[in-house]
């Protein structure tokens, strides 16, 4: 099914789960923008596989995943043996767990899933409450989602042309985004506004994922060479910038976001643009007291030295662009100071990035 | 022929004449970094189209092309009358000129080989003369990016890690180049050094070019995605900035280069790294007033929504990366303010941007 003739429904979800087959639904990210297509997990095994290789991505996305996952592979047990499920239990979340190994939402997700298992008496009971976890988690990102909407959209005035980076759409949560809340709820209110998409390179989630989330929401935009959004604010045609993260430092105020994020915000700075960064609480770490521990991936040369896309025949390929005897390095990430931050747009309210600690208490601190 | 496999050695240039054949060689530049191959124009039609469809590009290797082109096409003139042969004078000027029509270089050349043509009295000694001009303006090329390497060699300290933008290199002048040139020189006096190539998206000229010139010339190097030098200098990996340009304003100090160049400037500006700017006099425009009044090309969206390169088979290809029904920005080139420049590297000396037009006599500043 082509992009350009799928229209988005308000009811659709980026994560989702069909009870009568026991599958987790989900977006084939892969394949997008070119292509449109759900695929439906048949155990848990499948899913795990899914967020291993990329099915899905994003740090809500995932969470979700993973807390369905957990629920698709408890209804599958078969029998009333507690110890037996107990067993099944904990297999499944490792399985899930051990799929993407650094990340914190699925874990968070599935204990989510597991606490409320406690509360059962039978197995029929845990399994009950296991999906009755796993919709609820979903739901809450939905929510939390449209809270961060809610706040952020004071912030586009009518006429307003809004920069982001990378992709923190509904296609990296269950459904509306980080970034793009404020957007799609500025857009519901009737305002009009135009959307600058950065490229993102080296994997160009920008021009894939976010370009596409705003072409079906039918939001008008236009990409950008990441090089080219420095020209456009020097010319004023830049009014804000809303990026989501990977990791907002709850102690110092520092966020962690795709590769090229600090470079805007010091643009930003220097011409006195107003830089938010969009995030659920739970993208908050509490721990970490300087930005110089957050561990920057260093990822594969391939993704600098070429590029993914469609041939004329609408074949996938890759492209080597490089000199072929050159070697690139390619940091994943980078940590934007809090001095260039305007303000965290969270579902709790906007908050000054070096208050975030002094008001910890209604951010979801747990010590 | 494999590029891997290509030594370049001291005595090949860009652009040079074959006397014996009446032909212009000329690097096929198109093929690079995947194929290096030397085409020989067979008449000033080819030489012009060679021009225009971009076989030869960047400021000194066109305005060295043009020259050549001019002398090749007044060689082929068969007879002595001199009326003719200034009509194929004529002819031959305003083919190549309309080749590249808002370059100015190819112009400058073809004037400088008119003006030698006037001392000779017969057809005879106006080709020789015309041959000779030619030769001339090539060699001062040549000499005038080894004077920018000798001046700014002394700025590459032992062990520096050396950031630059698109390609300035040899492939865009006859030999050496302008930001490269004191790369060449550094390298020539001994010192060891790295430089990061910004890919420098749409075009990739950093990936492809720059690239495969310091991986020719044995220069240790890494191809960066354009989002990444900021989080490399954050970290403190990169000590010094040397871009080229294709107009600096000789009344403000203003820089216009290659779409990027600008937020580079910013970037280095608040880690206090420096930033230079390497051109040959030619470059100054000593009319413009101001940055705004500089025209900026808006090119092809296709260079923004996809990339070129090759396909494992080595076949070259276009693939479409971003998503089909969105549109792009491109602005091709940025202003990049004196107040960010640390100085300007010229064939003259190293001046500031804000002392150009002070120093306007020893620049070849002509009223």
């Amino acid at each position: 099914m082509n992009v350009t003739i799928y229209t988005r429904t308000k009811h659709f979800r980026t994560v989702a789960f069909d009870t009568k087959k026991n599958a987790v639904l989900l977006i084939e990210q892969r394949l997008l923008p070119h292509e449109f297509k759900i695929v439906a997990t048949r155990d848990f095994h499948e899913t795990a596989l899914a967020i291993k290789d990329m099915v899905v991505r994003g740090a809500g996305a995932i969470g979700a995943t993973a807390a369905y996952g957990l629920a698709q592979g408890v209804l599958a047990f078969r029998g009333d043996d507690l110890n037996k499920f107990s067993a099944q239990v904990r297999k499944v979340y490792q399985v899930l767990k051990d799929a993407r190994p650094t990340a914190v939402d699925p874990v968070n997700a599935m204990n989510d899933v597991c606490a409320a298992m406690q509360k059962g008496r039978t197995v029929e009971e845990k399994k009950a409450l296991a999906l009755a976890a796993a919709e609820e988690f979903a739901n809450e990102d939905v929510q939390h989602c449209e809270e961060i909407g809610r706040h952020g959209a004071k912030l586009i005035r009518n006429g307003a042309r809004v920069l982001t980076h990378c992709n923190a759409g509904w296609l990296a949560f269950v459904d509306i985004g980080t970034a793009t809340a404020p957007m799609y709820a500025a857009q519901a209110a009737g305002k009009k506004f135009h959307v600058f998409c950065d490229e993102t390179r080296p994997r160009s989630q920008g021009a894939t994922l976010t370009a596409w989330e705003l072409a079906q929401q039918g939001v008008p935009h236009h990409i950008l060479a990441d090089n080219a959004a420095g020209h456009l604010m020097q010319r004023g045609e830049i009014d804000l910038v809303i990026v989501g993260s990977d990791r907002v430092l709850g102690r110092t105020g520092e966020v962690t976001n795709k590769i090229g994020t600090y470079t805007k915000a010091v643009l930003a700075a220097r011409h006195k643009i107003p830089f938010y960064v969009a995030i659920p609480l739970s993208t908050i770490d509490w721990n970490l007291k300087s930005g110089f521990d957050i561990p920057i991936e260093e990822r594969s040369e391939s993704e600098v030295l070429g590029a993914w896309g469609h041939l004329p025949s609408k074949k996938r390929a890759y492209v080597r662009v490089a000199n072929p005897s050159s070697g690139a390095r390619n940091p994943g990430f980078d940590v934007t100071p809090p001095e260039l931050i305007t303000g965290i747009i969270t579902p709790a309210g906007i908050f000054k990035p070096r208050d975030l600690w002094k008001q910890r208490a209604k951010l979801g601190y747990r010590s």
